[in-house]
């Protein structure tokens, strides 16, 4: 997927997606702020039942997206309630590409059930950040996705195995990059354990987005700048400060002229 | 459905479907003798992962079958593993609705991953007897099967609510019997509860099903005949003397020239 | 147990417990504000993982109990989280029996470990209202806690089969009532479904609260005054509309010269 | 604890003790074969919920031991059913002190209705693996131990972290043995994944465990001999072969003269 820069008019618009993840709560237990977050965001990543929401919520989740006209994608992740599936967990490549299929599958049920379309898939948590530096488990993913439907578009960071398993196996690809992360020289994520790997400045994540998607460059946390491509920034709706966030920076790219488009409905 | 009677060169042929539970291992533990009744049956109800059954159960199910060539049907059940599915839960309609299209969603994509059809939906255990008897529960989990894929036939036994939701849904119906259960004279099963509910002779059960599929007609405990269709005969694999029963039912069939062709090959 | 009115420099001084559900939240999910309510109740409900908790959550609870100087009693329910132990489970006695066991065991592991006394027991939800209704449900109950601790109090409602149960067990019992809940002429609740069965009005709610403790007495749905024994009074603080409410039943109890004694510390 | 030679009528008597995992059974899942295996062992590690079995499974089981007179020990693992505990899962140490004193606690109250004592704790399979090896788990492990109940034993693989953080703890630990395993020169065991790692030989498995326990030593994997003590040996009873070697090593520790004595009876 290219992030397409649309020419209206003569002129250059930019556009990109915002992705957050919703439908996480469960039974009696809510969970982030779907409602109030869901007007600033284009795609939905929706929780399958394994690390997050149950059948019910996943039902309401899905009519929630269609009715805010959002991009509906599916969200599978470990078995770990308890862990809300952020806890690595040494399951074997068969086993995560069995997870994958039947949380899709579940989420497509409810998706064709209320007519409207599957478009994306991201691993969360655990699932996530161990398939991005594996390759027997990114391929796992994959393979799951692939083979389930293979419209389906992948979502993760550039440059990862995830992402290096989704074209192999000729999935297509959306980047998301990370207003709130630092990133290394070669792209990746400073990882949270080291200092300086949280950008905590407000105002200084909204302008490093806005350069990355209009100039395709962010500075390193070595201070140099590097390449990036960002079909969408990952975004939180789990608390009024972090749906504050996501109001600001929606109106921040709107003063850019970015438009927020959901990268499902892109040209890839 | 219509219980085929199928004329070749002149003579009537008999034809029968026989359903079994299927995939009810889960990680560790092995349940059933999978790989050895499934040579004798003609239609699985493979479990969802709820009562019974994991991701890699359900996958290698799908794949058994398939290789089998018998017919892929969900068996979606409460969510209630240290149960097994039959301890009653007081869930809402609504939850019941979501639980299907999720089991219904979950296999699904098993089944397209393996580009193998899913064919029926049959509720398990306590689902399926609540179901049997509230038109709530019934019209619920007919509404979830519908939405999900109108084309899935509902297999279960006539006369029950969840037979009568699925007609006024528009689902296509296979009527199941039971070997070795006695019958009331409207049709329904005597409680297990109640004396002379289990038919304990099994020549006596099987000549019991081949009337059933031959001539219609069941003696009901009351010694009255009853009308009865016989679409598929419920059996079981769970253990050596049931897969020992099968194999004689399935002889017993042969020699009465009654067929064993999955419902969900037939005309509807 | 008897509701001690206790005399204290020749003044009549009437004493009752506060009891409310505590420790409910599961890993990611908070629920409830147990900080807040916690200073103006005697006695706990902690949650023990089935129906709502974890390990985690259970020694935080307990810690907050102990430092908080309530009495802490295990809330045992179904194995339930999705339906937050609330929906009827048709489990056996002698399941029921182990679940309590097992409940218990777990909670006490915590109060044992943090030196601080396990005081009462009281079943959640669906455990609570079957084994109020069920003598065999019950009995199961009541000697599942007899077992592991005879010196356990069994709190329940008055009248019920449970409280009966606890009797016949040996167990001390503690005696509940509503305040938000109206009562036939038996000292039963009326069944949510039928009108009237809540006392919406606050005001009103506390009245007969304070009569009940006072007067030993409150006014039936049918307009008889019935007699009652409140040991404990059960409030909620599951939101800030409930906070609130303990909040201004706790000021009312102290203006009426009513002390807030936890059950667990009255002589038997 | 020491491996007691008792000295009796002049002539010097080993003894040792034969720990085998119980109660792994859950719901409608049979796994084991606990009656076969009993009358053979004589220290029962007791399945606690988490990684397998249920309330009801670990009230006959603890029913089993007491019959059998075997002595029991808890078997606390990772809340991962599907894995059957066997899969790394990134826990804290908190969280890994909450999940043994839950399921400790949790077991003791079976054995305190059925008024037989608790004797050890081992923690099983992923859980056990990690601790062995990470300090903070193995502190985390025996802190929740000591604090539930300073007088169980801990029983784990002499040399390992588990071991050490014991004796910090002031646990009385034992150390146990596995007949089927080779050893490393620092007596860890040799990793699964390496040649060499499985001694399949059964007459040469049963020669090492008899020298073991009679000389304290084991030939190490790269042919050197190694101190060793034997508190325990590890036996397994999940299959009709593993129950026949059970049978087979006590029959040979009968003939060598080598009483088979419970840990829990032995002076520390």
């Amino acid at each position: 997927m290219q992030n397409s820069n649309i020419k209206q008019g003569g002129c250059l618009m930019y556009t990109v997606d915002l992705n957050c993840d919703l439908g996480e709560s469960f039974g009696n237990y809510k969970c982030g702020m779907d409602e109030e977050v869901i007007p600033y965001i284009s795609s939905a990543n929706v929780a399958c039942g394994f690390h997050a929401s149950d059948p019910v919520v996943m039902a309401k989740t899905v009519a929630l997206a269609k009715e805010s006209g959002v991009c509906i994608g599916a969200h599978p992740g470990y078995p770990d309630l308890a862990g809300f599936g952020r806890r690595n967990l040494d399951a074997s490549p068969e086993e995560v590409k069995a997870m994958v299929q039947y949380q899709v599958g579940a989420l497509h049920a409810f998706c064709t059930a209320q007519r409207v379309r599957l478009c994306h898939v991201k691993p969360h948590g655990a699932m996530y950040n161990m398939a991005c530096r594996d390759q027997a488990l990114a391929e796992a993913v994959c393979e799951g996705i692939f083979e389930v439907d293979p419209g389906l578009i992948l979502l993760g960071p550039a440059g990862s195995q995830l992402l290096n398993a989704a074209e192999a196996f000729g999935l297509t690809c959306a980047r998301e990059v990370f207003a709130d992360r630092a990133y290394e020289e070669d792209g990746s994520l400073v990882p949270r354990s080291r200092p300086g790997a949280m950008i905590t400045d407000e105002d200084e994540a909204i302008t490093r987005v806005i350069r990355m998607v209009k100039d395709k460059k962010v500075t390193a946390v070595t201070g140099r700048d590097i390449e990036v491509t960002a079909d969408s920034v990952c975004v939180h709706g789990d608390g009024p400060k972090a749906l504050a966030f996501v109001v600001k920076i929606r109106e921040a790219l709107k003063i850019e002229n970015i438009q927020v488009v959901p990268f499902g409905k892109l040209d890839g």
